[in-house]
C-alpha cells in the first residue's frame, strides 16, 4: 500500500453462517423450510439508521445471500422453501431509506447489483435445484420487500384489510423499483402495462381481490387460518417436486488471509492489488488432481477443488467491488494443472448427482457475478497459465485476452465439454456463442479441439486471442494496454463494458441489469432523487421535496 | 401562457426542405441517390460552436431526416442511396463537441434520441422500402460519423492510408457511442466483443485491411479508383433489388399554427396546452371520409388525411420534446368519424401499393416516437372520442386509458385489422402483444371485435381500460390522477415508463433505446464527463480531464 492511494477505512465481510444470522432465521422441518426475515433495528451494517419494520441493507442481503447457500448445500432434501417475516403488520418494508440516503452513489449501485444477484440467485435454484419459494406474506410488502416476494415462485398475501403489496418508490422515494421490480411485473408476472404503470404510482398499495386480479399475488389467506394456509400451500409445492433423499455437505467459511499489500491469498485464488497502477491480479489455480466420480466429489464436498475455488473467487469478485473502488482494471490469469480441470469438467459436464448439479450451478453463477464486475478484464495468458475449460471460460469472460506467442512458452489453453454450454451467461447463449455471434460455425471449430491443448498460434486462428504478441512486445504491448485503460474515465468503462459484453439475445436478466439498473443509476444522481430537496433525501423529514420539473 | 410558466426562448422547427438545407445535398441520378454530407460551419442551430469537419448538431440531422423521408415519398424509384462526404479527408466527425458540452441535460438526451430515431429510420427503409444504403467513406468517419456508417447496409471505406473508422468517445471524451454506436457493433455487424472493446479504445480508430477483418466495413477502395468503386457498389446493391417504376408525391410542409396557449393547431391534430397544470392534450381528427382505393390515396399523396395526421402528430411530438420540457402528461384524445378509420385501416392493412406501404411503415414509426416520449400519456376516452383502428394504438401506447362509463355516452372503441400486428411496437410484437403478454388469447378476443363498436363495458372485459368510472366519478377520478402525475419526480417517471413500455422481447432497438440510452444517459450526468475536469468539458481546450477514479 503506498502513502498516495488508502485502502477503504471499513472493509466489508461477504461471509457469515446462520448462528450469527442478525436478521433472518432458517427452520427446516423436514422438506419444507421456512426463512424468516426478522430485521434487528440496531444491526445495520454500519450507524446512523435504524432498520425499522423489516426493512434491509447490505448486511441484510448478505445473510440471504448466505441462507440460501445452506439451502442449496446443506439441505438438498427441501422442496418448498416459505419466506415470511415475523412482524406484525409488515413483511418487508425494502431497503432502508436512511441507508440509501446515506451511502455514496458507488455503493448504491453495488448494493442494487448483489440484491439483483441474489434474487436471480432465487430464481435459478427453483430452476434447477429441486425448490420452490412460497413468499408468505404475513403483513405489507413494500417496495423491496414486494421485490423480494416476486423474485419466488408463489406468493401468498395475508387478507387482514390492512396488508397489501406496494411499489412507493415512484411516488414517494422519487426513484424506481429497482431489484428487478418493474422488470418482474412486465416480464415474469406478466402484468398488463397499465396496470403496472398503475401499481408503481399507488404508494400505498393494493391489496386483497385486485391484487389477486391484476396478478400481483397468487392467494389470500385470512388472517384466522393463515398459518394453515402457508403450511397447506407449502405443501402444496413441495409435493410437485419429486423428493431428494440425500444428506446435504457442511459449508465451512470460505477463509482467505489479507495480504500486506491490501489483497487476499486463499487456498486456490490470489487476489493482488497495485494501487498505484489501480490493477489488481486475480489467479486462480486448479491443482495437480481431484475426484474423477461423482461420489468422490460429493465425500470431499465443500473442499473439493472446484468448489472451494470458486467460493473463493466469488469473495474475491465481492471484495473487488465493495472494497477495491480504486481497482480500475483486472489482470486474471488461470494456472495450474490442465488435466485436473479436463478430469473435473468431464464430471461437471454431464453428472447427475445432485452435489456436481449444485457446484455447476454456482459456477455459472460466479462467472456470471464476473460477467457483471464493473471493473475491466484482461486475461493474461502466457508462461505457466491453464486456461482450460472452466478456466477457459474466465479468459472468455475478459474483456480482452493476450496471449504470449512465443513457439519456447507452452501457454496451455484447452476447451472441454463444459464450454459447449454449461455456464451460460446472463444472455442465456454461452460465452463462446456470444463471442462468435457473426460465425456460428466458429463455435464449433473451437469445441473440436476439446481433449487437446493448444499454442497462441491456433488460440489466435480460433478467434481466442484478442492480441498475440510475440516475446519481443509482449511486455511492452500489455503495459501499455493496462495504463491505458487505467486512464480512461472509469464511467465511461463502466457503460461501455455493460454493453459490449451482452451481445446477442436478451433475457429477464438481462433487463433486470443492462435497462432497469442502467436507468436506477442515472435516477440515483438526479437532483430530483439525491439533491437537497429530492424526494429520497426528503423522505421522512419535515421537508417535502422541491422538482425540477422538466421531462428528460 | 401564465407568468409563472414561460414558453421557452427558442422554438425548435422540425420542417424543412431540400432548397433549404445548409447541411446536405441530395442528387437522384435514375434508381441511385448521392446524399452528401457537406455540413455548414457556421450553421448551427445556435451560437457558440462551429460545426467543423463535418460534425454535426440537431440541425443537420432534422434535414437528414427530413431527405430520408423525401427519398421514401419523392424518389421511391429509388433503389440504392450512397451516403457520402464533401471533404476531403474527413467523412463526419460525429456529433459537435462544443454543442454537446454546451447543451442541457435534456436537450443531449432528446438530441441522442431523435438521431437514434433517424438512423433506425435508415434500417426501417432498408426493411421495407425497397432501397440499401451504401456508406461511402470519403475519409475517417468518428463517433457519430462510424454510428450512421454502420446504420446503413454497406460500408465502403477509402483506402488513402489515412481514413479510418474510431469511436473516440470512450478515450478522449469520457461518453459513449451511444447512437447506437456500441449497440451496433455487437448486434448488427457483430463484431467479436474483444474487438469490439479494442475498437471502442483506440481513438485514432482502424483502418485499412483490420477494418474489414474486425467487420467494422465491408470493402476498401483506393483513392485512384475511389469514385469508380463507389459507383460500382452502388449499381450493384441497387441491383440486388426488384426496380420500382413509379412516381413519387410531393411532401409540401406539415402546416400548424401556434395558438395563444402555446400549442399548435394542425389540419388534423391539435396541440393544447395548460402549462399551470403541466398538461397538454393531443387530438386527433378522422374526417368523415376519404379514399378507399390505393389508388385513390395515391392521387391524394401527401393530402391523405392518414398520412397528413400523422406528420402532424409526428412533429407535435417534437414540439412537446424539445420545446415544452415542463409538460408532464399528455392527454390523448382520437375524434372524429369511426368508419373513416374503419375504411381507411382495411386498406393500409392489407395494400401492397408502394404509397400505402410508406404510409404505413411511417405510421409505424411515429406511433413509436409516441412509445418513446418521455411523457406520461393518459388516453381519454370519453364523450365524442373515436379509438378505433389506428387510433386504438394511440390509447394502446399511453400509460393508462380511462373509458367513461355511462350507458348515456357513446364512447365509439372498435379494432380493425391494423391492431393485428400492423404497427409492431420497438420490440418486434404489436400493442395488443405487448399488454397480453400473459393472455395471449386476450389478443384473439379483442381482435375478434373487428367490425363493430363496442362501448366502455365491453372494453372494460376486454383489458382495454385501466379505468372506467362512471360519470359520477370520472371528473374527480381524472382529475385527481392528472393532478397526481404531475406531482411525481419528472426522473423517476422517464425511468419508470422506459421499463413498463416495453415488455417481453429484446429487439436491436429496444437495446437501443433501453440499455445504451440509459447508460449513456447516466454518463451525460457524471462529473468525469461533464463536470469542471470532466473529459467532455475539457476536450479540445488546453486542459486535460481529472478523473474520480473511482469504478462504479
Amino acid at each position: 500500500m503506498t502513502a498516495t492511494a488508502a485502502a477503504p477505512a471499513t472493509r466489508l465481510s461477504f461471509q457469515t453462517r446462520p448462528a450469527d444470522y442478525k436478521h433472518w432465521s432458517l427452520r427446516i422441518d423436514g422438506d419444507v423450510a421456512t426463512l424468516v426475515m426478522s430485521v434487528a433495528n440496531d444491526g445495520g451494517l454500519r450507524e446512523g439508521y435504524e432498520l425499522k419494520l423489516n426493512s434491509y441493507d447490505l448486511g441484510v442481503d448478505i445473510e440471504l445471500a448466505d441462507a440460501l447457500m445452506r439451502l442449496r448445500f446443506e439441505h438438498p432434501e427441501v422442496r418448498c422453501v416459505v419466506v415470511t417475516g415475523n412482524s406484525d403488520r409488515v413483511f418487508c418494508a425494502g431497503a432502508n431509506i436512511v441507508m440509501l440516503r446515506t451511502s455514496t452513489h458507488g455503493f448504491k449501485v453495488n448494493f442494487c447489483k448483489y440484491t439483483n444477484e441474489t434474487r436471480l440467485g432465487i430464481e435459478d435454484m427453483s430452476a434447477h435445484s429441486n425448490k420452490r419459494f412460497l413468499a408468505a406474506l404475513n403483513g405489507t410488502a413494500s417496495g423491496g420487500g414486494y421485490e423480494l416476494a416476486i423474485a419466488c415462485d408463489k406468493i401468498l398475501l395475508i387478507d387482514d384489510r390492512n396488508s397489501a403489496v406496494s411499489y412507493p418508490e415512484v411516488p414517494l422515494l422519487g426513484v424506481l423499483p429497482g431489484t428487478g421490480g418493474l422488470t418482474r411485473i412486465t416480464d415474469k408476472r406478466k402484468l398488463r402495462r397499465d396496470h403496472c404503470d398503475a401499481f408503481s404510482c399507488v404508494a400505498e398499495g393494493i391489496k386483497g381481490k385486485r391484487a389477486v386480479e391484476w396478478n400481483l399475488v397468487d392467494r389470500l389467506a385470512p388472517l384466522s387460518k393463515w398459518q394453515e394456509s402457508v403450511d397447506a400451500m407449502a405443501r402444496e409445492m413441495a409435493d410437485e417436486l419429486p423428493p431428494r433423499d440425500v444428506a446435504g455437505i457442511a459449508l465451512p467459511d470460505v477463509g482467505g488471509e489479507p495480504t500486506e499489500d491490501g489483497g487476499v491469498t486463499y487456498q486456490y485464488v490470489m487476489l493482488k492489488l497495485d494501487r498505484d497502477a489501480r490493477t489488481a491480479t486475480l489467479e486462480i489455480v486448479a491443482p495437480d488432481a481431484g475426484p474423477t466420480t461423482a461420489e468422490e466429489a460429493y465425500a470431499q464436498g465443500a473442499e473439493w477443488w472446484l468448489f472451494q475455488a470458486f467460493r473463493e473467487l466469488d469473495d474475491a469478485l465481492l471484495q473487488l467491488r465493495f472494497n477495491e473502488p480504486e481497482i480500475a482494471l483486472v489482470l486474471v490469469r488461470a494456472l495450474g494443472h490442465a488435466s485436473t480441470l479436463q478430469q473435473t469438467d468431464a464430471l461437471v459436464a454431464t453428472s447427475e448427482h445432485w452435489f456436481v448439479s449444485e457446484v455447476r450451478h454456482y459456477v455459472k453463477r460466479v462467472l456470471k457475478r464476473l460477467d457483471l464486475t464493473a471493473k475491466s478484464l484482461y486475461a493474461v495468458i502466457d508462461e505457466d497459465t491453464t486456461f482450460v475449460g472452466t478456466f477457459l471460460e474466465l479468459a472468455l469472460a475478459c474483456d480482452r485476452t493476450y496471449v504470449l506467442n512465443d513457439p519456447d512458452v507452452d501457454v496451455k489453453l484447452g476447451v472441454t465439454a463444459v464450454n459447449g454450454g454449461t455456464y451460460p451467461m446472463s444472455n442465456g447463449i454461452s460465452r463462446l456463442e456470444t463471442r462468435f455471434l457473426a460465425e456460428p460455425a466458429r463455435v464449433a471449430a473451437v469445441l473440436a479441439e476439446a481433449g487437446t491443448l493448444f499454442d497462441a498460434e491456433r488460440a489466435d486462428e480460433l478467434g481466442l486471442a484478442t492480441f498475440a504478441p510475440d516475446s519481443i512486445d509482449w511486455e511492452d504491448e500489455l503495459r501499455i494496454a493496462v495504463e491505458e485503460r487505467a486512464s480512461f474515465s472509469p464511467d465511461a468503462l463502466t457503460g461501455m463494458e455493460a454493453n459490449l459484453r451482452f451481445a446477442g439475445p436478451e433475457t429477464m436478466e438481462t433487463k433486470i441489469f443492462g435497462r432497469l439498473s442502467a436507468w436506477q443509476n442515472w435516477i440515483f444522481q438526479r437532483p430530483n432523487a439525491v439533491g437537497e430537496r429530492g424526494a429520497l433525501t426528503c423522505y421522512g423529514t419535515p421537508q417535502s421535496p422541491e422538482f425540477n420539473t422538466q421531462r428528460t
